[in-house]
């Protein structure tokens, strides 16, 4: 792969009519889209707040490619695809593609033959589903599960979903603390991207220097660092911990889980110097007495298992989004009506 | 698990109309209960006597949890589910909740988050089911597909509904034995207490002492254990034949294969001892020439194979009852009506 | 299995009335029988030339049961039942069959007696789905994904469909080259099997001879051997390169492949000896650069990938018509009508 030679993901996860026809990363999408998903994500819960089963990808086709394994992420986009009515087909990837001495890109024009309308793709390596909507299969939607350390953007999308159904506020409005493994988090970038989309102009971002990645000063406008997690939390509406990776404990960056924990695990003494209606979130799975306290995680401002929920409805929304904006391109349908 | 601190499994299966919401034990469950699973099942059969799929499930989400591998029994739970039309999630349990150090209760808690409605469970440990039921997710419809050497209720109800259906006779008339590894079988406990409930008065246990468990005694009314084969078998109109675990063979319990099929096999000669038309059933998978004759399996007596249809449309019973009885104490519905 | 004593498959493969009612092999299907099969095959594409998804097998329930590891295979037939609207299971086979002692017969009844309309069987031993079908399973469906050396003849009737969609030509009147290994392919035998069967008179089998399997001669009527490429290639209307096994190189049989590449390759100068018209066909997986030159691959003579998508329309349609076949000889349905 030449990713040098890629056109940027934003001219290229949208169809001539700036519909998403493809959903690779945050960076590049307008305030717009990223409203568009939203709207359409709040638009699969009925009146009861559950999630509703429609039939708005009935006969399409979905195809898992999992690179690499993410039970989880998996299961989140399997669930996803059933509500939209859609046939779901678990591709042992890496089975397939190697083991016969067949090219990848021959793999994904086989797969795509088959009928497939949607790939959602998880890799290891960053931009790996742009390069395949790029460049193997353009005519496939192709949703981005995950690619290395760079984005996690349907965890973005779950996040603003979040705080928006649970703080009611503007995102111009609000103040965001992200605290914790920030250079080894899928999370952290991508939510950064989509709050400065949105609006947001308070990002907040603690971590030990340790745990910054190099070139953070660049994440620009509205963003800033703190190292010390009583100032970065002071007076947020939202406080969002990331798991501390546990291959990452005991390395030179992060000297002890106990440390860690005394100094940015989030407790009661800490949450109390934010608003008292802030709201925590955490993409899981967590350390509890790490990165958090079991207080906390299961206290009442916790609302990190509607993430998981909010995280079904925005993969929702994406996956009949981006088929849209497929049908649209290739002049099937005239216009997005999700 | 502190499972001394738990309530019984009959307190919490059912919701306060006294309607199943969970299914995690024969015990405490009454004859009218029982009857309710039984017709339900019946009621999923056509006039061919064939399966019928139906919408009850549309748009629910079912998960299976199997913690232990049990290809066969996840399979017939699956293929019930999708029988009752609803979305199938098979969840890789064991990798899942332990592999990032996440707690098993923060595990469930994500997949009831992803909008599950039922968890199937399977465990290797008496009574997780019923801890799940109890402590983690009492939202969610939970279903016991087998814990430890304690419970397997599924296989006890689809035992009774073959019973009804293959001898046409009531449950009190009857005569009942029940041969072999009673000690290591989920199914000779539940099997006993079902029969009981439903007013069976003759009930055999047939096994060497070897292979009964302590406290058998306790079994309670209307059961009766039998060292001595041909007694056992006089005039019955049901043999249960239970599978001996290969495991156990060539154990001080069970000197040899040989010598179990000479005292306990079901050849000719003791089906003859039984009333003339008494059923054969047997849970599978058996081991023929060892608990049981090939000339009896494959006989005219044998309803092997109708236990496992009858296993489907029970399972689409529980399934829809409990999930029923959810939705009844939340409000959702005002009465079952399966 | 003493497959001296089954009946031939053409006997077994039809009901009273002709109809399919399992497909195992291509041998002794009747011209009308094929031609039916690809007729049904066709009416799977809507006026775009896109797959449709139908209402046929409808509450039906198909079991992959794939004794042989086959990733590919598996999901064609996988997104073909899907498209027919049937529940789909993917039996773990290997482990369900033999890890408890438990006999195959007796674990094809089980998956039989959970309602099991259709198998989809995958086995390494050549027999094996028609020893299924006439002695184990009469009454599923039994489908024949490709078994042993012997047959594949789904692979095969795809094949005719393409080559019907896209020459456009009869049968009759085209000149048709495969070419390659032709002793170790499942592929060659079905191809040659449907082509004569469908009236192709002229039917060229080029390989070196140590690839050509014992007993080629008897392939009978319509087909000849060519060791020398360029003479086999000349004038014809179709080419199918078959893949050459990774395990057969640098054998005695194949002294390398950049040998094979340089007397059976498909390049430029060698397809220019063919039509101008002529097609070019794969199986896959390809081995570029070894069967076949990327030009070609890739070039507009190539109708490798529409291949895939009339293997998903072919599994279809074998699916439903044997499903017809089965319901027909029960006397559920009266007349056979995709």
């Amino acid at each position: 792969m030449h990713l040098a030679a890629l056109h940027s993901p934003s001219q290229i996860q949208l169809n001539q009519d700036g519909h998403l026809k493809h959903f690779l990363t945050i960076e590049g999408l307008s305030k717009e889209t990223l409203t568009k998903i939203l709207d359409t994500a709040n638009s699969f819960f009925n009146d009861q707040n559950q999630l509703i089963t429609t039939p708005l990808l009935e006969g399409r086709t979905v195809m898992n490619l999992f690179f690499e394994n993410s039970t989880r992420t998996r299961t989140t986009f399997e669930a996803a695809a059933k509500r939209l009515s859609a046939n779901v087909l678990n591709i042992d990837i890496a089975r397939s593609s190697t083991s016969k001495g067949e090219t990848l890109r021959d793999t994904l024009w086989n797969l795509e033959a088959m009928a497939a309308d949607i790939f959602v793709v998880r890799h290891s390596s960053s931009g790996a589903a742009h390069f395949i909507a790029q460049t193997v299969c353009p005519n496939v939607a192709i949703i981005n599960a995950g690619d290395g350390r760079h984005a996690h953007p349907t965890q973005a999308m779950l996040d603003m979903l979040t705080i928006r159904r649970e703080t009611k506020k503007n995102f111009e409005d609000i103040s965001i603390a992200i605290i914790g493994d920030i250079k080894h988090s899928r999370v952290a970038r991508s939510d950064v991207a989509a709050l400065q989309t949105l609006g947001c102009k308070d990002i907040r971002v603690v971590a030990p220097n340790t745990l910054l990645p190099y070139g953070f000063e660049e994440y620009g406008e509205g963003v800033r660092l703190f190292n010390d997690m009583e100032a970065g939390i002071k007076d947020c509406d939202v406080i969002i911990t990331l798991r501390i990776q546990n291959e990452r404990i005991d390395s030179p960056a992060l000297a002890s889980q106990a440390e860690f924990y005394k100094m940015y695990g989030l407790n009661k003494e800490r949450l109390a110097m934010a608003k008292l209606d802030c709201i925590v979130m955490h993409p899981g799975p967590m350390n509890r007495g790490v990165e958090i306290d079991s207080s906390i995680a299961d206290g009442p401002q916790n609302v990190i298992l509607r993430q998981v929920t909010n995280g079904i409805a925005v993969r929702m929304a994406v996956l009949a989004l981006a088929m849209q904006g497929q049908l649209q391109e290739k002049g099937l349908i005239e216009a997005i009506a999700v």
